[in-house]
């Protein structure tokens, strides 16, 4: 089964600032991991038109999906969907389908300019239903635009699990040790080489209060079985070096 | 005054995979506003050479600085300073400092294959200190690659600061209101407009329990006297439109 493999480009001066901390890249990743999607390369970039058609056009070939959040909204700083425009060079214009939603849900004489804004995309680009907020977001190949707003976004990602191609769910099973990551390594990495279609991770922790060091070994994979017996190694051999 | 740039490349198969939340971003974005240095760019990629040689010289070759983190390690999946190297087509050996620093902390016998293969770096690497859990990161020309396990990054960060070359700090404003972001999103961009010097943004927040929007705008700069002014010009056309 050959890998399907997506990407996130974050819109987004509020990350790159450091006021705003995201969440929305774990969200996405633990939903692809449900659909057996590999989220391989994640950028996030500033709110400039010029570096999101290049980030976005380097992604969507290089990659079967590319999600983007942020910067659909109504203010100056919304740029995405422009910049999207742009990027497959087609026309930046009112979306009929969303205006209609607009107008039916907003009072009269409430569809401002800002609103209106809303409902312009990539011409060709389809929607995605927003059942909290309303204002679409829109796909168009394989490209998928979201808000930033993690609860908005969040709302509406189920909206477009039909649209792609699904897989194996990856599955990852984790191993606590409290040995120090420098003396399983070796025997991780010869574990890791007879497992080639799993996935093995070492990522340490420490407790500064405790002054215990412990490590978590990850193994993931689409192979339940191999990640099994991958899993049953790193136990054993953490057991021989007597840890726990 | 021109901009000092500066990009993050995350070496992380667990922030890939949803396992674990980045904060790394985050504490360095907001220590990098204070040194007045832009973080314009963050990419996250999965633990694989090819990929990280690559975007570590397209990140190099754009930014003033690049800082990594993730994968400096004693496991199979630490190949960031591998990857360095070949990035900048320079040796991947032994640092003789970093050995020694290792070979006297550690109690004879206890300096294994995993520990020695820290002491590995991009041959002309010079070592970043590490108080916490003495391996030491590493610097070479303009690219910093600390660990990615956040404490002792943090810890660590702070002996890189001397080396860069730093600018008035970024300072920023914010103005909350109770109006939605479609009715003030003319007035902003007629404000961003009259203030080149500033960046304002709007971020819509949504408390879905109480049913009550707002936005948050954001006014930052390096000029503190024109954050200020557009700061008051911003909370002056929110009471003219009836919001607080």
């Amino acid at each position: 089964m050959s890998k399907i493999t997506s990407s996130i480009l974050i819109i987004g001066n509020e990350v790159l600032s450091g006021r705003t901390q995201d969440i929305n890249v774990q969200f996405i990743a633990k939903e692809l991991s449900k659909l057996g999607i590999n989220l391989s390369e994640v950028r996030i970039v500033t709110d400039n038109k010029k570096e999101i058609v290049i980030n976005l056009n380097q992604l969507r070939k290089k990659y079967d999906y590319v999600f983007t959040t942020g910067g659909i909204g109504p203010t100056h700083d919304d740029i995405t969907s422009e910049s999207i425009s742009e990027a497959f060079n087609v026309e930046y214009s009112i979306n009929s389908e969303a205006y209609n939603i607009l107008k039916n849900f907003y009072p009269k004489g409430e569809l401002n300019e800002g609103r209106i804004k809303m409902t312009k995309m990539p011409k060709g680009a389809r929607l995605i239903k927003n059942p909290l907020t309303v204002a679409p977001g829109f796909y168009i190949e394989n490209v998928y635009a979201l808000p930033g707003v993690p609860k908005i976004m969040q709302t509406m990602f189920p909206n477009i699990i039909n649209n792609l191609n699904i897989s194996d769910p990856i599955i990852s099973e984790t191993v606590h040790t409290n040995l120090f990551e420098s003396i399983i390594a070796k025997s991780l990495e010869e574990i890791q080489n007879k497992f080639n279609d799993c996935e093995i991770g070492s990522y340490p922790n420490f407790d500064y209060k405790s002054n215990i060091g412990g490590v978590n070994i990850v193994i993931s994979g689409k192979n339940i079985l191999s990640v099994k017996k991958a899993k049953d190694e790193v136990i054993k051999i953490i057991k021989k070096m007597g840890g726990k």
